[in-house]
């Protein structure tokens, strides 16, 4: 038996496990006459223990709100429903009538029971849902997944706004002869800023769990990996990832299955977070900051999110600039303990600054390296154990341009 | 006798107080064979009473921890030296030397004492002074001013760095026949969030004052105006306020001067710092973030920096967007006390969202003032009596362009 774990990224996703299934449509929710896919559902044909993860913003969408009520009440879920082109955000009581009103419409059009349903929308802040148009289509497909539609792909098109390409994965490993599979698509691309982003997340396994014990590993795989990636330093009011564990696989999470479950977790959400953050608007690079030694593993955060949303040190990146005078100002305003004449600074292998002083003979080589669309910065801060890993992007005009105006 | 307070912009600032003399020249500290001012010195005939606000970066520029020195010593001050093109930070033993080495060449040529000359460096990080050329330039100016040349508007060109003018004021305020004058220079450009910003504000005045009394108005009237603006969010290693009293007008600080004196120097401040907002680099727009009503000043503070740093609403000014979407997701994200139900938005006059539901037939006028080279956001959270005005910038495709390479 191997104990190994089987990674693909471009799947289906989160029709992968067994007995789970999906359908998406277009509801026009953008208004444009057009039939961009705005609007899905996924189903599970037995329920589902879930956990989920929500935005610490204080402004939260009605949805949001409708997924946490729905949590608390605890009962088996049997899906959800998301929509793109509208956050249901900032939308007043007319919002939580219409948010709940989609899950409700996606419950009974699948023949499932009160409260089994979460709800996720995502687009512009501030707007009404058109919900003559939504409720139709989600009727339409709640129960086309009911009746087996196994339309992962597009459930991972309906959700996307300004990203380019669908974000999706898919994990499995054995376990005594059966196959544990967990599958995940999401969207990012702006407002993204862990805890969390404008993004949604929707993971779903066929292991048998715990919804206490799944929410546990939902929480600490989203703390290294959606929650440590930023855009642009904008937290959404309508961050959601959301797992569901229907049990079809016939294993069970326990201490044989644990471990690699866990890695497993984590190496979907590590895999479509790196997805967001490759696929942020208009950026050009994708920087991994890795802050060790720091006093503390906050400190070690706090360092590597004021060098990864500085603009500019984002700017400087984006030309191809090693500008590692920028970090140290960015470091030195961090809340974090700091001594700048111990500081080790690299790119990728190559010293740049080392007990706080520079190696300017490097320099040739750093260029070389922040030229590539991919490198590391690794920041040595000589205070204690503290560490965390940051993966940020650059900031280019056309992220200016494109978000002037919606 | 009038109690008002004469304003002037555009003077020739710190040679404006009785006094006071400047001396500027070119030390081609940039390298590149061109002429352009870049180091200066300021001159009191009789010794001044000093205070001093700087960066609370943790990296500091090797000016900046003499200055502290110098101030900690508590001698008489006789003047200053300052530099642009080359920030000296983060230079190690080598930085710390020529910052000492700046500032004794100045009070040896101008005939001071030991410890009575403060040294102010701005401009690229990591690169080290070419003292070879700076040295005999500042011995020339020192001894230049000493005799009394008085080129307050050449100092104020000589500490620009991307700034595309020079920013000045002087006030002036009559006590028993007696003219009290206080006058400033600023540069500031890139690197903008107080605490402070890649900006340098040297401020001189007249009047007799004790060392501590000064310290302690300066301190307040900074909080309210160089630490309340932002252009990028970044705070520089080099930010320092400099305020000297030289005493000659005649005119004490006491019950009967007070208040004018702290209204002026508010007013000096203010104005400078404002004049750093409307020249941030390749900026379009100033934004005034009146945010009222919060749980307390901190709160307020917290708010408006979520607002006035946030990307998302930065670009969308810059595209004459009034996206209070984004404004509720920004402030969402404040650490701050926030009920999103109560919330008022206003721009300038016009409402934009009153208890929390927008008032989207105001549409129209939200665009015409979002159109304004300057325009108002007020923010009523109804939370209690907490208020912060933060002064803002837009972020543009220039901007990206003009750091993304030094």
């Amino acid at each position: 038996m191997s104990n190994s774990i089987t990674f693909k990224t471009d799947t289906d996703g989160v029709t992968d496990p067994k007995g789970f299934f999906a359908s998406a449509d277009s509801a026009d929710i953008r208004g444009k006459g057009n039939e961009r896919l705005d609007t899905g559902v996924l189903y599970s044909i037995t329920p589902c223990a879930a956990a989920g993860v929500f935005t610490k913003n204080a402004v939260k969408a009605a949805p949001v709100l409708d997924c946490e009520r729905v949590l608390r009440v605890g009962g088996p879920i049997f899906g959800l429903v998301a929509n793109s082109g509208n956050a249901n955000a900032c939308t007043g009581n007319q919002g939580i009538a219409d948010s709940l009103s989609m899950l409700q419409t996606a419950e009974s059009a699948s023949g499932s029971p009160k409260d089994s349903f979460l709800v996720c929308s995502t687009g512009r802040i501030g707007d009404l849902l058109p919900m003559d148009r939504i409720t139709p289509v989600v009727k339409s497909i709640a129960s086309r997944a009911r009746d087996g539609e196994k339309e992962g792909t597009k459930f991972s098109e309906c959700i996307l706004t300004s990203d380019t390409k669908k974000k999706t994965c898919t994990a499995t490993f054995a376990v005594k002869g059966n196959t544990v599979t967990i599958g995940g698509a999401a969207k990012g691309a702006g407002m993204i800023q862990p805890n969390m982003a404008t993004m949604l997340a929707f993971i779903t396994t066929d292991i048998a769990a715990d919804s206490t014990v799944l929410q546990n590993l939902l929480k600490e795989s989203v703390k290294h990996s959606f929650n440590a990636i930023t855009v642009d330093g904008d937290m959404s009011t309508n961050d959601t990832v959301l797992l569901l564990a229907n049990g079809q696989s016939g294993v069970s999470l326990d201490e044989t299955s644990m471990k690699r479950f866990q890695q497993a977790l984590f190496q979907v959400c590590d895999c479509l977070a790196d997805k967001i953050v490759a696929d942020g608007e208009r950026i050009t690079k994708v920087v991994e900051i890795l802050v060790e030694g720091a006093a503390s593993d906050q400190d070690a955060e706090n360092i590597s999110r004021s060098i990864g949303n500085s603009l500019l040190v984002k700017t400087s990146w984006y030309g191809n600039d090693p500008n590692w005078g920028r970090l140290m100002d960015a470091l030195g305003y961090a809340s974090a303990q700091i001594d700048q004449h111990v500081i080790d600074i690299s790119y990728d292998d190559v010293p740049a600054l080392v007990g706080g002083d520079p190696v300017p003979e490097n320099k040739p080589k750093w260029k070389e390296v922040v030229s590539k669309p991919r490198f590391t910065i690794r920041i040595n801060m000589h205070q204690g154990d503290g560490s965390f890993r940051l993966r940020a992007s650059d900031l280019t005009e056309g992220y200016v341009d494109f978000n002037k105006s919606e």
